[in-house]
């Protein structure tokens, strides 16, 4: 399967351990964003997967573009040029005090790069599925429309659109972002999204909440995702499929988390994963939630466990050391 | 407000993570000491706050300064001379291996010095508050008579004298410090004393406890403090606060701990601001008490939180990341 | 008393945290093997300990050998020559992510070393115990050679020989362990098994399989060790001991676990100390589980921790900080 | 003395050691900023020094101040808010690899800072030196104004201003930093600036370079500074002075360097000190080029040495170690 | 130009700093070998660059792979399987201390590899170039055999083939080394070889070694690589290129060295990528001494800098920080 | 050889690299002691040593000893017991920035140790050598009847006696020192002392000064260190060595030092093994300065080089990576 993702690359900023940013006297680096750890994933799983952005053309750039190439990653559609990579400041939560993060992403490379910079001929040949979030339209005016020619160019070549609805509230207001993503929803196959922005966005709750949501947006593949926060380190998560009118629930998951970030993408790459090679309902729901709660357990934001980890987990077994 | 605070900082050496003494190659160094972690969790939450102490003139005694400096406790009232900055080991626990701390503090410069080496008109000037523990007194006879001198000075000026009981059982005996202890109480408008301790100095017990040691000591503000240690990572803490004839129980919060030195030190901190500013009791007893667990979130002796993370604890919120 | 115990050395190459093998830009190394470990702690507890072995000539076997000497275990006959050092590749795990061990211990020099190159008039003079593992046979023909010959010279000499069943599925097969395990139990005085192996290996199981073991192999001490695997870092493990036909039962511990390599040798060692020094056996299956929980508190293979602590833990204390 | 110094301040990220920007996976981190270092020194060597600024409402905005307050500076006038703190990636050069700066500065608070923000009654109360340098003006529109509008309320309070001209060819073009910087030398008491500078930007050059200059913009005091680099770690630094018709030069130090960056403002902190505490013109050029020396040997930014090493260096001892 | 290098990718382990061996608590890990420093190099100069060997089919073989794909190496030729990746453990060297490697890579999946695994009609698909060194016919009769088939094969399609002979002296004797290398000649467009080991394998030396080696072996391209030990980081170094007849030099670069390992790669990358892409002699033995030269600036085996860096050390120039 | 040592370890505190005291936030932790390391290097070579000392009977005294067990010298000598380890803080310097040394060594349990506690008879049992230095008499009083007595009870059973002067300025006055220190040179066979101290102690200074020392304290042995400080990491070192009448001088070593540490301690440990093993004068001081230069390249107190890589620097070889 050759998959396309587009978004923006950000470096990541973390103090070590549980340190505070006041306290921090070096920052571990990573760089992510959740187009590229979707396409990280896949390529970790073997499929030919291309990353489409842009980043500026210096050495900080080169990295961003070097992290996801060791991963098989395949970068030859990320443009450079632009004035800086996008940052943020994460700090990790633990117990009763939670995670924080500070964005400094403005006029970033992406942000403001131009839709037509993009040559979507090259891009979309032999594609079979193009995935992308609501944080590309929640960057500026330059970046929606980006979003939105990117989805018509891949609708036209009849490959798969899926698309995670991402809200990000320190990006964008909400009455905004529901109109944009009620148009992106025309263009999507399969939508990804967490149980309460789907209440809060799109006005679904309750048990029928899921089913409710793919009558309204006419779709056929709808995920949920659902999340309960103990504290800062101990997340209960789980999710449901509506495929094709039939509904399934993955098993739920209490973790003890090493880092969150990168957990909801690990979901969409499970199951693009899953129904790009035709994983039934409740396999595929399986395998996209054991992914996510795997990431969840890994540092920094890709999904960097392999099929037969994911196999395991779902299967409930895997949690010792084979000597 | 502005807070006084006096007493001995020390050096803190720290394996790394959860290595032992045995196998450590490099230290954490950090600064502490229970007033002055009370003076800088004042200074970050915006008083005006004033620590008091003598560290040697070399390097290492202007590194403990300096990391008070950092977060905005003024400094000027640290005589400098003496012949060395007490020291102390400290290995952190974890499951049923408790934590350890080996004391290396004898002969410190604060120890040692003389309460006519400090300019009580200064200190106390303008002060509407003044800290100690009973650390202090515990550090031999010339830091006794410095810590009899201090209250004294501030009783003088009419400041609110808040005591920390903390009773230390590797640097004195019980029945000296029952005897020094009560006589401190009589300058005292705010003690804050753990369960244990009222029991076995003072002879307080039961459920009515705190009125008790109130009666007998003739307080009108007395805080109790209650953990109850499941293992060297997990404690359980509450708190109880006694105003002027009212008892207010704080929360029960069962911690995941980081660092768990300076934890009752933000409880008292937590007190003297909610005290300071007029907060009524049970609003008192729950910003302390969130204080201290947050605290233990945080590596180092300070309670280096905001007052906004404080009441969000305190509203059982915040333990996500908002992005 | 004196011990002397036998065995291969490796490196443990190990991610920091919990990174995984393929983000690792560092590698933690240290030095163990199982009946090194045993060596070690016994070291630590002050018996007279030699470990035997045989390590190349070069800077990284000479590091092994000193990480030994610092405990205090003697290291005069350790062999020198050979081509290389085992070394063991360990990620560890958390959560629902199992730690990962990856071998690359073929062709060491231990394994490879000759029965005769070991002088055991030397080695065993005044030795009353001598302990050997499953793991030394395993290595191939050299050491299964190696194994025998050295539990000969022990019984000829009246030496106690203690036996770790430790069967390792990745370096050998089910049937061929079972034969040569069969015939090392022979030369056992005391031999401890894993209840899964025991059932696996010598079709031994449910309420009475100790029991049933013992007779099985005509032996008077017997301990069986149980692990249950929540979760990566979380398991609980408790202990039997046949002792003269009589049977007693460890606490069972809920263990937080830091790491989990060498856990086994530290309740080796535990039963040696405890039945070497005459404790009576509930006394003495309390002891063995109760270093064994500890150990897994402490990073390393070493079960680095005192009889103090042992006892403080057997005794239901000990997890808080004493100031 | 009482001394305010007004600038940007940044955060600088580092890649561990000789790294390049590629292999970090950590970037050290610390804040700094011309006129920032200036007031460090200063604050170091007992003088009362306060930084004027702004930054942005965050937690890495107060770490960056919380880094100047550790040191002693006065920061009561740093205004909080706007988007952004500046960053800057500095990678180390060595042997013929030179160092690499990645500016990312952009729309920082500061440069977007209001001249009417700041309190200049206040700031320059009882204020005997104000310093400056031509990094401000490059900053844009904004903050031009900002830098001319402190400089007229310093003079209107004839308080003596020093100028650091510190032309960056990376934030404006020279033809116009030449333009901006001529009228603010109107302002100026004491400017300082590298020969090659001088050179380009005000066309003076060769042996009588300093008294041409000098006297072209009515200046009675001006430092030159001078730099010939051998290789990426090791340069040779000396400086000029001309005060009041005499001219005096420094030893020159042929150094093994540590780290670059702020070994101008160094010199700048140096020459202030030592003017404003009235050395003699050939003690006071000695003094400002030692303290740049040493700055080099320092990581970080600021020129952490006490006026006793400066003083030894200029007698040319303290190399050793004293036991 | 697409350029095809073949050979064994080893694990290095590294003490950090100038740590011993038996120092070290932890390894730096990286991944190199001549052939792919070579590729690597190639690749970040923007040539296409695929890398042929083998590597287990675990996690340590799989980092190895990533560590190039980063880079922008196509490594879709490298097999899957055998046991294990080579290791060696590298201590730096400083001052009169030397620099030490000790070996463990016997055994390993590309020393066991079979010729006939190897899919050359692929492999050599399109390539323009292909490189080896003396390093693999060294490792054993199997890799020997590799060597020469892959050498026949890329001739049989008209590929230029460069030979860096690195003759390792702890690998096998030189007679034998001899032997082989005289046949890999009959092969080898451009010969690559250190003065000391063309004067011990190949008996030439003096004045005019180069030309006799040319004459000698029929070749028209040859490169002499000179190295002179201060000490263990002090060296100098420079290179001769033959040329159709033509001889000429390097200027001298005297190293302050950060890591020498790969600098004989960095030089032949160089090369290749200078004559590869028509660059006359003198500025191709610049071209290739200046990146050999920027290597042993840079950590890791890789030789990580621009081609815009190595022509600015051509001219003289970037020792600075250009700000 | 059997070969004991007595005096004080310490654990020497470092910030990491060219860090200042107030920049660390860990330091690096080792332990040495000028005797302990003498022990140190000879059991590195194969003697039998043993080191003679008192430490505290907690972890930081255990890690003390266990540093000294794991390069082999034996312990069994040192007693358990008193306050507190000695500490020093240890920061580098570099360029003209000079290295610095803050003691913390009153009261530590070995100079306030009683000399009868110790077991002489057990202690010099076969011994062949003894070593002391000056520093173990400038601890105090007891401190420095140990040393007599320990010297009587060597002498008494003739036993050679070394004594490396190492006057410590920080911890005694000179004429003190020089008092006791004659009385001490009674019983000393091979005496070392630096040349400054040979001349401001003993008054002996100039071309012929090791003569005229050996003969005005009749001596037959005797050493002389040179030391010229070019700045805090290059310095230039020599000896000379007096053996029966006879003056033999060493090479002169220009060093670029890691750790100078330990550098004169390593000269004692090389001269007494050389004297020991029967060399001849000009092959003992120049392997004795060997040793000492070699040390200066290794981090730590302790002179870990092989006497193999000795004697290629004597020879002048060894600088390079042998592969």
């Amino acid at each position: 399967m050759k998959v396309v993702t587009l978004g923006e690359m950000m470096m990541r900023l973390t103090p070590p351990g549980y340190s505070r940013f006041e306290q921090a006297n070096t920052f571990d680096v990573n760089f992510g964003g959740a187009e590229a750890n979707v396409a990280a994933a896949l390529a970790i799983w073997g499929d030919e997967t291309f990353f489409v952005s842009k980043v500026p053309s210096h050495e900080i750039g080169q990295a961003a573009v070097n992290s996801l190439r060791a991963l098989g990653v395949e970068t030859c559609f990320v443009l450079r040029g632009g004035e800086r990579l996008g940052i943020y400041y994460a700090e990790r939560g633990v117990d009763l005090r939670g995670g924080k993060v500070i964005y400094d992403r403005n006029k970033s490379a992406f942000s403001l790069s131009d839709a037509n910079e993009y040559d979507w001929e090259k891009i979309f040949d032999r594609a079979d599925w193009f995935h992308i979030t609501g944080i590309t339209p929640a960057l500026g005016e330059k970046a929606q429309e980006l979003a939105f020619m990117a989805c018509k160019e891949a609708k036209n070549r009849n490959i798969k659109v899926s698309f995670d609805v991402n809200y990000r509230s320190k990006l964008w207001e909400m009455a905004e972002a529901k109109d944009v993503m009620e148009k992106l929803l025309c263009y999507t196959d399969v939508c990804i999204v967490n149980e309460n922005q789907a209440h809060e966005l799109f006005g679904v709750s309750g048990e029928k909440a899921i089913q409710e949501f793919a009558k309204k947006y006419c779709l056929n593949q709808v995920a949920f995702t659902y999340r309960r926060t103990k504290d800062a380190r101990h997340n209960k998560i789980w999710g449901m499929l509506y495929l094709e009118g039939k509904v399934v629930k993955s098993r739920e998951y209490d973790m003890e988390m090493t880092d969150r970030i990168g957990g909801g993408d690990a979901f969409s790459a499970g199951l693009i994963y899953a129904l790009g090679h035709g994983y039934e309902a409740q396999k595929a729901i399986d395998f996209a939630e054991a992914a996510s709660c795997l990431k969840h357990s890994v540092e920094g934001d890709v999904c960097l466990v392999s099929i037969d980890e994911i196999e395991k987990v779902c299967k409930g077994q895997g949690y010792g050391i084979n000597r």
